[in-house]
């Protein structure tokens, strides 16, 4: 069968179940149903500290079959998914699923367990590394699920994830559960994308290196939501978790493109007191923010919020007065987290409330300007974060699809060609994001609009943009490279792409 | 039937269900069940924001029979529950249910709601005023119940209570419906007990007097649980809703009872670093507070942390340095506003985490020493603060069941006859608090320690406090009143009291 975006897609794949197709970007909103979540009760008389892992797999009777989650608060630095990966397999224990927020390199490891068949089913928001080289593989036993991080809010809230364990890094931790990412060696900031799992997931165990005296202020993570507390010696390494400052690109075409950027987005309108934004942790990205400053203070604009993974960079803009709140969901460098901790206005969303369409309203509803980018983008707008050209999975949509189905424009800022392929193509190698929700598109040799967005065409019409259609920007990408061999893929399916509203906006095919 | 405790109970209540005896305190631990959660997704499309209470009405679909709640925060200053129901009853709408957190004077309107049929059934934690003499008098079409505030959360969470709309006071909301206490001509404090409605009702509608801009920082109810809100001229008038400072009794007899029970508080040998500590707001209980704060200054002990509605004067206590962190549900006085809109390590504890006994582990489990109230004891250290000794309803256990459960010390403080009454008796008009839960009885005439502790007996040997059985003590009582008539009571139930677990600990009958 085919989705609505024409994707080819199997009814049922074995180990994930029916496939519910792509029907449009808000074509499953309504009446919605969360989960029941089993809880044990907690009495004055019970421990929830206990001597290690072992434990701990112990108490929750941890056993084959089951779903353990993860949060990647500690990105490329976590010990943690590791760590009890690798206890779980000393005790043979087969067939688990990970469902953690998203993988990195440093999570290598789990490429054994794969082979192994410790591990059988992963899903994640993002992944990126060895393990997503060895599902692009096929080396999975069931197909990898792709979730947005507001989609995976949503799945566990509803019941569609159900996690038996989720295991939570805690910087910071007291011995009845209350955690923050505040302190310690191991400090990350707001852990946003650990609440959903804490509230839904039938057994909750925190893995800490740093146990302060109770209570832990101020908390993000409550002690009504954790079964159990595990002291271990390191829960990560600080070079892998945060880095120190996060950089604006040099490279002048990406310096063009911000420009660019910001001239779309006056144009718009948008750009006003009460303005909201939000934009990545890239160069050029952040490159967008840097031309959106300097406007902002010259013209003397007062925004309400920005949010997202938060920056130091856009901490700096909040400190000048140009953003009233800042909404972190994760904070990206030692900046943010030192604003996290001491502003009340500088506030942690979790991924629900970051992202989740079946809420009663995400933060990405009441957002006017997202700047995302892009590997590559067909004439139809959808956008691929996911695979590269070859087949190969390198990262996801994270936040890519929550915040286009919610911004009043989202723009997507990219070269109009990497590695002498094009960017746009008639057909994409996945589609993460839905063109329905792709507003314009800036390259450095022009800028394209969504055919539908009709008012926006006429508002840069009057400026001196290089405003073309999709199609003269992908022949002027194909001019520059020529056009592009599409990659040969199998009919294996390694990955299901689920669009944040658990329909099913494609499948990643093994590569021939 | 009879529950352990000897209450004599029908097994069956029309408009209530069937009975569960109440079995012992921590007798229903274990596994539960949360309820599952009916929401209607919020697109970007979608207006939160309306004109007026009819049209909320309308847009919830308010019909007969339906259950409405509200919390207390505005305390005797609330105009909302009375705003909402009189609206409701212009429509001709019948057979609601109020679940409020509490009821005071100020909502005497209902009276008139309940004589026409508008409110057939109603459940608080706390009830005082002319609904509680109405309720008494069997007024109310079925009999109200009466929770804890951790028995609410629980009741919540658990589908027990299921809540068709909660109507929420909103000092400060913005037009997506982020709440918090903080600001605004109705400024209240924490809304900790809102937290459970807000996430469990099917329907959450804001009332507020001072809509302000996005996004409403800090956020204590987020907009991902809130579907409407309106705008009203006020929601509460300020004289009622928190008074200016709250006062330690001046009467010699509560300062001599404050230090006795600090004598036994030190006795226990719970008056040391990192103690938690709880007490009222009432006269005495702020006595006691004195006469620890001098303790602690002078033996330089630093508490962990204060729990409860806060006062100012515990505020001044954490001033000090006496507690490093305050977990606060309610604010009673200005001065716990003011902290607790400026200090992160002053936190809000919602209902659920304040005391709901079937959470992961509520704050209470981890207090040392609670300072309680009572208007009757019986010899079994049972206590009643739900009525008066003529049978009629004038007030409730609001935490004192909770922290009573919860706490290594609890301590009953009160005079040994009030309006030529004795306080310790053979037989209680309705039983709050278990027995099992009370530790000791303090006294100006005497203390009385439960037999249970016989840890404690040796302790408090060893001091020259006046140590009497309770026996002793309701001899010595009966010496100065002389033994009291029971008040003589009908078999009509006009009210359940509910233990904690959602047991049933006590009925309330209607006097002859």
């Amino acid at each position: 069968m085919k989705n609505v975006l024409g994707r080819e897609l199997p009814s049922f794949i074995d180990g994930y179940g029916e496939v519910m197709p792509f029907e449009g970007v808000f074509a499953k909103a309504g009446e919605k149903q969360k989960a029941a979540v089993n809880v044990k009760s907690v009495t004055p008389m019970d421990e929830k500290l206990l001597n290690n892992i072992e434990d701990a797999l112990d108490k929750v009777n941890l056993k084959d079959g089951m779903t353990i989650s993860f949060h990647h608060h500690l990105r490329n630095g976590d010990y943690v998914l590791n760590m009890v990966v690798e206890a779980i397999a000393k005790r043979g224990i087969k067939d688990i699923r990970i469902a953690a927020s998203s993988i990195f390199p440093v999570h290598a490891p789990l490429v054994d367990y794969i082979e192994s068949g410790v591990v059988t089913r992963i899903c994640a928001n993002y992944i990126s590394g060895p393990v997503a080289k060895a599902i692009s593989e096929g080396r999975l036993k069931y197909p990898a699920v792709m979730h947005t991080h507001g989609g995976r809010a949503r799945a566990i809230e509803s019941g569609d994830l159900h996690i038996d364990v989720a295991f939570i890094a805690a910087p910071a931790c007291d011995m009845y559960g209350n955690i923050n990412g505040l302190y310690g060696k191991s400090a990350c900031g707001a852990l946003g994308y650990a609440v959903s799992d804490a509230e839904g997931a039938e057994k909750v165990v925190a893995i800490t290196d740093n146990l302060v005296a109770y209570p832990n202020c101020p908390i993000e993570i409550s002690q009504i939501y954790v079964d159990y507390i595990v002291k271990v010696d390191s829960i990560g390494d600080p070079k892998g978790i945060v880095s120190g400052t996060t950089q604006i690109t040099k490279d002048p075409v990406g310096l063009k493109i911000a420009k660019m950027a910001l001239d779309t987005m006056i144009a718009s309108g948008l750009v006003k007191d009460g303005m909201s934004f939000q934009t990545g942790a890239g160069g050029t990205s952040l490159a967008v923010a840097a031309e959106l400053r300097e406007y902002m203070n010259k013209e003397e604009i007062k925004g309400s919020f920005a949010s997202g993974g938060i920056t130091g960079y856009i901490v700096d803009m909040y400190k000048e007065g140009l953003f009233k709140n800042l909404f972190d969901v994760q904070c990206f460098d030692l900046k943010a987290v030192e604003s996290y901790s001491t502003s009340h206005k500088h506030m942690r969303m979790s991924a629900s409330m970051y992202g989740n369409p079946d809420n009663k309203g995400a933060v990405v509803n009441n957002l006017d300007i997202v700047i995302l980018g892009a590997t590559e983008i067909d004439t139809n707008f959808n956008v691929n974060v996911t695979t590269a050209s070859d087949g190969t999975i390198m990262g996801g949509s994270g936040g890519h699809s929550d915040t286009a189905a919610g911004a009043k424009l989202t723009i997507i800022v990219t070269q109009l060609t990497k590695a002498r392929l094009p960017i746009v193509k008639d057909k994409l190698t996945t589609i993460t994001t839905p063109g329905d929700s792709i507003d314009v598109i800036v390259t450095e040799r022009g800028i394209a609009v969504n055919p539908k967005r009709k008012d926006l065409i006429e508002k840069l019409k009057e400026t001196n943009l290089p405003i073309m259609t999709i199609d003269e920007l992908k022949a002027t990408a194909e001019k520059m490279t020529g056009a592009p061999k599409a990659v040969e893929l199998s009919d294996d399916v390694v990955a299901v792409v689920e669009y944040r509203d658990g329909s099913v906006i494609d499948v990643i095919r093994k590569p021939m």
